[in-house]
C-alpha cells in the first residue's frame, strides 16, 4: 500500500522529490528543532495517482489525510471544526520545484458560521476572527469555487464607502459580519451552491484544488519557462495556522538571510504589522523594512536573526524564509534557497567561499551560467543627466528603455512585434507573467521588493522597480499621471532597475563592467575547465571586448562583415558585377587594401593570441540590392513612356541580380564554393591578411593566423583552396623576405564534411565546427522559413524537445560532430576542433563539447564568460561524475 | 632495366594493361597460329616513361626499339631504308580500352626519295609504289609535322583537274611523281623543313606523335565519355606493311563475325578491292559487303570465314576483324571485341548461350546496363506512313526527329540550348565527335557501315545512317538537295537507323517493345537477382509501363504530381488560400474524389502488387502563381489612373503568395512539416486511398498500400502522422465494416533521418531512402543552383569525381544509408528497405544498393530492366568476388 501522507515529525528523510521542496523543507526544519508549525505532507506521487484516477481523492488517500489529521489535532490540542477549540490550517502547494505564486493556497481552513465563533471568543478579538472567517471565504470561493476574487473587493469597497471608512482596519466586528453575509450570497449566486460549513469537506475540496493548479494556465507557462517537466506533480501540505493578524504583537514577514539584489550579507526583507502572510506577498500593502522589527520586537528579532544563521549554515546557501510571530511567538512558516540576481549570486558565492561554508568548485556550480547575462547587459551612462521622474524600489537591477503598456496580453503582442515594451502595473499577479517576460522591464505602483513582481522579474534577470507610489497609474484612460506630466500608452521611458529611477524618453547606455567577484569567481572557473573559450569577433571593437571577457582567442573573425560595410559595398557590387577580368582585379585591388586595414588592427587587437579567419561565405547576390524592388522600379520605368538612360541601367542591373538569384541560396553558390570559381577573391583576402601581418611586424609585433575555409563538403576542395593559400603566402613571403606562421584548417558544416572527415584531416590543421549550418542541414530546415512556419509549433508541442538552433541537437547534429571529431582525429592525432556555431555560448551545448573532447568553443564576446563558466561546470560535473562511478565499482 | 619493347612472338602472354589492346591481340593472334604480318610493341608503361621524360623517347628506349627492328628486318628479309628491299611498316596506337579513332597512326613509314624506287621495281607497278609514297608524305606530315590535310587534298585536286581527270585511279606514276614534288614543296612551307628522308628519324618522330596523340582533344573527350581514366597511355604497334592496294587481288576490309546492329549470326562487313585499311576506315569512298567477296576471290573468303570462326571460339565473343589481302594472301591486321548495339548484344548473348560457347550468368554480363536506354527509346509508329525522301545505310538502329545542322560545334551549340538536332555531313572525322555526342542522330551521304560515324554512332547507342548518297550536301550554302527539294539549316527531319530511311519533317513515335531475346535475358538475369525492383510511377499509365517492364511494384507514388493537374490546381490553390477552416475543407473534400479515383486506377493497374504512396511533399507556393510575375501585374495595375476590382484581388493574392513565399524552399515548410502544421491534407490523402480500397473491393479486387511519410528528421513527426493515418483508417474500417492492410513507412532523406534510424525504426514499417534530397542536404547542394553555378566545374576539373545527382556518392551520402539501414534493423531486424531517388535506376548506385543490403529499388518505369540487370550484375559480381576469396583463404 502506497503511503501518500507524511507527517513533519515522521522518522526517515524523504526527499524533495517526494515531498515537494516547500514539505521537504518543513520537515527538515522541524527536524532541526525550528519552531515550525505542525503538520503533515500529501506527496507528489499521491498528486500523480489523484490525476490517474481522473482527478478524484482515492479512499485509501483520504483515510491517510483523515489518520494524519487526527494526529495533528493530537499535537495541538485542537480540532477541525471544533466549536470550542477549532485547528484553523493552510492548504498550500509545494512542487520539486519553487514556482513562487504559480499554484493556489487556501489559509485559515477550518472557519465556519460555528468556528468563527469559537476562535472570537478564544482570542477575545471578535473582530479579527471575522476578518478571518471572511479572508477565507474569499480566498476558498476564488481558489476552489472559482468566483472571481473582484467580487469580493467590490463588495468590501462598497460596504466601506458606505460606513464612510478609508482602510480596512477601521472595519469593526460587526462591519465583517455584514461583509460575511454578503460574501455568502455572493458564493450562492455565482457559484451557484452555499458556502460549505464542513471543514472537512472544506479540506477536501481544497486539496484538490491545489492539485489542480498544477496544471493552471500561468504554472504551465512557468514550467515552460524554467524547463520543469509537466509530470511531476505538486505535493500539498496541510499545516496548523498561526496569525501575524492578532495585534500589534503580532505580525508576518518575508526575509532573505543576504541581500538578493546585491548579495551583501545582511539580513533582507520586509515584514507586516498584524497582517498575514499574503498581505506581504501580494504586495498590497506596502511593508516595512526587515530593520524596523529591530525596534518594534527585539526579542524576536533576535531570535529570527539566530535562526537565519542557523538555516545559513545548514543548507550552507543563503535563504528565504516566511515567518510569522503570533502574539510574540515566532513561527517559521517555509524556508528555502532563495532566488537572487546574478550580481547577488555571484557576490554570495564567492563570500560563502571565503567564509569557508563552500568550496571553490561548489561557487562556481552555484552560478547558472546563463544568470551571466544579466551582468552583461548594457546599463545607463552615469555620465549622462538623469531627468527623474519617479523613484521606486530598486526590485531588480538592469536598466531598460521601452514604450509603456499597461496589460500583460498587450505587452505580448507589442513585443512578438518586435517592439521594446516596459509593461507597467499598479501590481502584478501571476496571471501578468507572460507580460513579464515579453517586456524589457516591469515597474508597480504598489509592492514591495518581495513581491511577485519583483521575485519574477529577479528570477529572469529582468530589470523591476515595485512600490512606485508617484506613479498614478489610470488603467482604463492607459496613463500614467507623473511629476506633473502624463505619460500615454506608447511613450517611450527608461528605468534603472538598480536605483529605482525612472525617466521619460531614451537615455544612452554603456557598456557593462565585470565586478570584482565575478572576475574572481571567472579565474575559479579558469582553473577548473579544460575547454578552450574563443570568441567570435569581424572588427576590432569586438576584438577588444572578447580579450576584455577573458576570450583567449577569436574563433571565428567574419570576413563579409568586413564586405557589409556601407563604404565598401559599392566596391564590392563593381566588383561582382564587373564584366572583365581587369574590371573585377580593379575593384578586388581596392578591396585588398581595406581589408589588410581590417586584419592589421584586430591582430594589433588581439595581441598575438590566434586569430581564425574565415575566408568569404556568403552567396555574393547578398551584396546586391534587392531583386524585388529593381523589378519594381523596372516596371514602373519601362510604363513610363519618355526613353531613361535609367531604365537601361536598372535592366542591366536586374539582370545580373537575376543571375545570381538562387532558388536556395544557403545550399547555393557560397562558401569555399566561391573560393573554387572565383579564386581571385580568396587570393586577395590571403593577400590582405598576409601584408596585414607584414606591416605588424614592421612595428614589431605579429600574428599567427588561422585560416578557414568554409563549407567544405569534399576533401579535394580543401585541397584546392589549401594550395591558393600556400602559394599566395609564399609569394609574399618571397616579395617580403619573411615567413609567416600560419595554419589552414575548414568549418566542418555540411553532414559530408563530418562524414568524411578522415579524409579531410588529411589537408587541415584544424577543423571548426560550424553548427548553425550544420543544424539546418541535418535536420533539412532552413532557419529562416523554418522558425514562422512550423519550428515554433514543434517546440511548443514538443514535437522536438528543444529549438536545435538554441541548444545543440545532440542525438542528431552531435552524432555528427562527435564523428567528426573522431575521423578526423583518426587521421591526425590530436587535430585541434572547435566549434563556432551560436551552441559555442549554449551551456548544454557547451557541456557537450567538452565531453566531445573538443578544444575550444568560440561565441560572441558577451557570451564568453558564460562559456568559461559553462566549461568549468561541465569539467567539474564530470570530474563528479567518474568520481561517483569510481565509487560505485569500489562498493 | 625496364622492357620496353615486345616482340609478337615472344615467349609468355602478357597482357594488354601492358601491350594495350591492340598489341596484346597481335601477339595472341601470332601466337594461335594467325596469319599476321609481323612485328612489335612497344608498351603503355613506355608511354608513360614518354611523358615523364618530358615527351622524349629515353635513350633506353631507343635502343630497345633498334634491336626489335633488327629482329623484325630479320624475319621478313627487308630492311628500313633499304634501297633493294626495302622495309615499310605501320605504326599504330594501341590503348588498354579501345578508342576507334581517336589516336593517330602511320602507314608506309620508311619510303623515301630511293626506296619508293625499290618498290617500284619489285612490284613491277610503280603507279603503286608513287601512290603509297604520296600517301605516306600525307598521313606523316598530318600526323607528325602536322601540317593540315586539306592542303594535300587541294594540291590533288588541282592536279587531277588540270589533268581533266574525275577520279584518282586515272592518275599515272608520273602524276604521282608531280604530286610528291608538289606534296614536299608543302612541307617545306607549312612545316619550315625539308621532308625527312630517313627512315628511322620517321620512325622515332612518329613513335612519338603516337603517344602525343593520347593527349589530344577528341581523345581527351573520347575517354571522359566512356569513363577511361586519363594515365593509362597508349602503347605503339610497330607493324611490316601489307598492301591491298597491289592490284586486283588485292583488298582491304573490315568485318565482324556477327552483325553489329542486329546480332544475326553471319560475317558482316565490307572490302574495298585494291585499297588499304585506311580507305574503309575514314568512309570517303563506300566499299562493297563482305558478300561479295566470297565471289570475287572464293578461296581467301573461305580462308577468312575459317578465321572468323577460330577467332570466335578462342575469344567467346564476336570480333571485329581488320584484314587485308596481298596479291592473293590474307592478313589478319587486328581482331578485338565488336563494338555492337545493344539490340546486337543482347540476341549475341542469348545466342552464344544457345551455342554453349558461354552461360547464362557470362550473357547477363556481357549486357552493360547503360545500353538497354537504347532498346527504350521510342520508335517509328510503322503504322504512320512515312514520306522517304532517301535511304541510306542503317547504321546504327532507333529513330530520332530533330533540326538539321551542318557543323559539330553547331550542334554542340544548339544541344546546349535545349534543341534537338541531326548532324548531317558528307562524313564524319573523330573531329566530330562532339556533334555526334550532342545530337539526336548523325546521318553521312559517304561512307559504309563501318565508318567513323557509323563505329562511334553504334558505341553511343545514337540513331545513325551512313553512305546516304542521294544526299546532296552544300556545306558553303548550308543546304541538303535531295530528291527535288531543297533542306535548308534548322529545318526538321526524322531518321529511321534501323531501316536508314530518312524523312521530311517529324514523324510520331511510339512506346518500345521489348525483344524476345531481351525479354529472356531479363529473366535469366531476374533469378540471379536478390535486390527488388520497383517502379516511380504517379499515374495509372505508368504503373500499366512498369508492369510491362517488369516492375516488383511501386516504389514511390507522388501525389503531388496528381495536383498539379490543370484541371485541379485552381482547387488546390483555394484550399491553400482559404481563409476559414470550412473553406479549406470544402476544398479538400473536392480533392479527396478526385485522388481517391487516381489511387483507385494506380491499385487496379497494379494488380495486388505493393504500392508505395508518398503524402504530400512539396512547399504549398509551388502551387500558386509566380511571385515576380503577379508583382509586375501588381505594379503595372498600380500605376494605371483606374481603380480596378483586379488589383484588389492581384494584391490579395500577391500577399499571400509572399506569406508562403520561402528563402530556401528545399528547406522550408514541406513534406510531413506539411502534414504536421495541415493535417487535415494528409487526413484527405488517407482517406483517398481507403476509399479506393473499399471502391476497389466492390469490384472483387484488392489491394496494400505502403504509406510513405517525406521528411521525417524526428521520430515524433513520424509518430503522430502514424497515428493521424491510424486513426483516419480506423475510422474508415469502421465506416465500412472492412479491415486493411498497410503499412506506414518513412523517407529517409534528412541526414538526421539516418543518424537517428533506430529511433525512427520504432514508428516505421519500412524506410525508402529519398537519395535526390539526402545527396541535397549531405553535400549541402541545392540541386537546382549548383549544377549552373559551380557543379559542372566542379566535375569537369574533377573536384567531384561524378556528378552526385546521377551516381550515389558512396563515401559521405551512401555512408549514412548504411548508417540507416544498420541502425533501423537493430531496432527492427528484417526492416524493408528500399531506395527511391533517381539513383534508383544507375547501374553503379544499384550495385551499392545490393551490396548495403537493401530490399529493393525504384527507378522510373523504363529504367526498370536496366535495374533488373544491374541488380543482376551485383549478385553474380558479389558472388564472384566471394568464391575469389574463398579460393584465395584455401591457397
Amino acid at each position: 500500500m502506497t503511503q501518500f501522507v507524511y507527517l513533519f515529525d515522521e522518522d526517515g528523510k524523504k526527499g524533495k522529490e517526494l515531498l515537494g521542496g516547500k514539505g521537504a523543507n518543513l520537515a527538515e526544519m522541524t527536524r532541526i528543532g525550528l519552531p515550525v508549525p505542525y503538520g503533515f505532507t500529501i506527496s507528489t506521487e499521491a498528486c500523480n495517482t489523484y490525476y490517474q484516477a481522473g482527478k478524484r481523492l482515492p479512499s485509501e488517500m483520504k483515510k491517510q489525510i483523515e489518520t494524519a489529521l487526527h494526529h495533528l489535532e493530537g499535537r495541538t490540542g485542537k480540532k477541525l471544526g471544533d466549536t470550542r477549540n477549532p485547528l484553523l490550517v493552510s492548504v498550500r502547494s509545494g512542487a520539486v520545484h519553487s514556482m513562487p505564486g504559480m499554484m493556489d493556497t487556501v489559509l485559515n481552513l477550518g472557519m465556519n458560521d460555528e468556528t468563527v465563533e469559537a476562535v472570537a471568543s478564544l482570542t477575545y478579538n471578535p473582530r479579527f476572527a471575522y476578518d478571518t472567517y471572511r479572508r477565507f471565504i474569499q480566498m476558498f470561493s476564488d481558489v476552489v469555487l472559482h468566483v472571481d476574487g473582484f467580487y469580493f473587493e467590490q463588495l468590501l469597497e462598497e460596504v466601506r464607502i458606505a460606513k464612510g471608512y478609508t482602510t480596512d482596519p477601521e472595519m469593526t466586528a460587526e462591519d465583517w459580519k455584514e461583509v460575511i453575509e454578503g460574501y455568502k450570497e455572493l458564493v450562492r449566486k455565482h457559484a451557484k451552491k452555499d458556502f460549505p460549513q464542513d471543514p472537512k469537506e472544506q479540506l477536501q475540496l481544497s486539496i484538490s484544488a491545489v492539485f489542480d493548479s498544477w496544471n493552471n494556465q500561468r504554472a504551465f507557462v512557468y514550467r515552460r519557462l524554467h524547463k520543469i517537466p509537466d509530470d511531476l506533480g505538486t505535493a500539498v501540505n496541510i499545516q496548523s495556522m498561526v496569525f501575524g493578524n492578532m495585534g500589534n504583537d503580532s505580525g508576518t514577514g518575508v526575509a532573505f538571510t543576504r541581500n538578493p539584489s546585491t548579495g551583501e550579507a545582511k539580513i533582507y526583507g520586509e515584514y507586516l504589522i498584524n497582517a498575514q502572510g499574503e498581505d506581504v506577498v501580494a504586495g498590497i500593502r506596502t511593508p516595512q523594512p526587515i530593520a524596523a522589527m529591530e525596534t518594534a520586537m527585539p526579542k524576536v528579532y533576535q531570535q529570527f536573526a539566530e535562526t537565519c544563521h542557523l538555516l545559513e549554515s545548514h543548507y550552507k546557501d543563503m535563504q528565504d524564509i516566511e515567518f510569522t510571530v503570533e502574539r510574540g511567538k515566532l513561527f517559521i512558516l517555509q524556508t528555502r534557497t532563495g532566488k537572487r540576481t546574478a550580481q547577488a549570486a555571484i557576490r554570495i558565492a564567492a563570500e560563502l567561499v571565503k567564509e569557508s561554508i563552500i568550496d571553490k568548485k561548489e561557487a562556481i556550480l552555484r552560478i547558472e551560467p546563463e544568470q551571466l547575462n544579466q551582468l552583461l547587459h548594457r546599463r545607463l551612462d552615469d555620465a549622462k543627466e538623469r531627468n527623474v521622474m519617479a523613484k521606486g524600489l530598486p526590485a531588480s537591477p538592469g536598466a531598460a528603455t521601452g514604450q509603456v503598456v499597461f496589460d500583460a496580453d498587450e505587452a505580448e503582442r507589442m513585443a512578438k512585434d518586435g517592439k521594446k515594451v516596459i509593461l507597467v502595473r499598479p501590481e502584478t499577479t501571476p496571471d501578468d507573467i507572460h507580460g513579464i517576460v515579453a517586456a524589457e522591464a516591469t515597474v508597480t505602483s504598489r509592492g514591495g521588493m518581495t513581491s511577485h513582481a519583483a521575485v519574477v522579474a529577479r528570477g529572469m534577470g529582468k530589470a523591476c522597480i515595485c512600490g512606485c507610489e508617484a506613479l498614478s497609474i489610470n488603467l482604463k484612460l492607459q496613463q500614467i499621471a507623473v511629476a506633473g506630466t502624463i505619460i500615454e500608452k506608447g511613450d517611450v521611458i527608461t528605468i534603472d532597475g538598480s536605483t529605482g529611477e525612472i525617466m521619460n524618453g531614451e537615455i544612452p547606455m554603456i557598456d557593462p563592467e565585470l565586478s570584482e567577484e565575478f572576475q574572481l569567481l571567472l579565474t575559479w572557473a579558469d582553473e577548473e575547465r579544460t575547454l578552450g573559450v574563443r570568441a567570435n569577433a569581424d572588427n576590432p571593437e569586438d576584438a577588444q571586448k572578447a580579450l576584455e571577457f577573458g576570450a583567449g582567442g577569436i574563433g571565428l573573425c567574419r570576413t563579409e562583415h568586413m564586405f557589409m560595410d556601407s563604404a565598401r559595398i559599392p566596391v564590392v557590387q563593381e566588383m561582382i558585377l564587373a564584366e572583365t577580368f581587369d574590371e573585377r582585379m580593379e575593384a578586388l585591388d581596392q578591396l585588398l587594401v581595406m581589408q589588410q586595414e581590417d586584419f592589421e588592427l584586430i591582430f594589433e587587437a588581439m595581441k598575438g593570441l590566434p586569430v581564425t579567419i574565415r575566408l568569404l561565405d556568403p552567396p555574393l547576390h547578398e551584396f546586391l540590392p534587392d531583386k524585388e524592388e529593381l523589378l519594381v522600379e523596372v516596371t514602373k520605368l519601362q510604363l513610363s513612356s519618355s526613353f531613361s538612360e535609367e531604365l537601361l541601367e536598372k535592366e542591366r542591373l536586374l539582370r545580373n541580380v537575376r543571375k545570381l538569384d538562387e532558388c536556395n541560396p544557403m545550399l547555393g553558390h557560397r562558401g569555399c564554393r566561391l573560393g573554387m570559381i572565383f579564386p581571385e577573391i580568396y587570393e586577395m583576402q590571403v593577400k590582405a591578411i598576409f601584408y596585414a601581418i607584414c606591416n605588424l611586424r614592421d612595428k614589431g609585433m605579429d600574428a599567427a593566423p588561422e585560416i578557414m575555409i568554409p563549407l567544405v563538403g569534399h576533401v579535394n576542395e580543401l585541397k584546392e583552396m589549401r594550395q591558393l593559400v600556400i602559394g599566395t603566402a609564399m609569394e609574399i613571403e618571397q616579395e617580403a623576405g619573411q615567413e609567416f606562421n600560419y595554419q589552414i584548417g575548414t568549418m566542418i558544416e555540411v553532414p559530408r564534411a563530418a562524414l568524411t572527415a578522415d579524409q579531410i584531416a588529411k589537408e587541415a590543421d584544424f577543423f571548426s565546427f560550424g553548427t548553425n549550418d550544420l543544424t539546418q542541414t541535418t535536420f533539412g530546415y532552413s532557419r529562416d522559413d523554418a522558425e514562422g512556419k512550423f519550428l515554433s509549433t514543434y517546440i511548443e508541442n514538443k514535437v522536438l524537445p528543444e529549438n536545435p538552433f538554441a541548444t545543440l541537437d545532440q542525438e542528431g547534429v552531435g552524432k555528427l560532430v562527435e564523428l567528426g571529431v573522431r575521423l578526423g582525429r583518426e587521421t591526425k592525432p590530436g587535430l585541434k576542433t572547435g566549434i563556432c556555431g551560436e551552441h559555442g555560448g549554449e551551456k548544454e551545448s557547451i557541456r557537450f563539447c567538452h565531453e566531445t573532447g573538443l578544444d575550444y568553443v568560440s561565441c560572441s564576446p558577451y557570451r564568453v564568460p558564460l562559456a568559461r563558466l559553462a566549461a568549468a561546470h561541465a569539467a567539474i560535473k564530470q570530474a563528479q561524475k567518474q568520481g561517483e562511478s569510481r565509487e560505485l565499482q569500489l562498493h
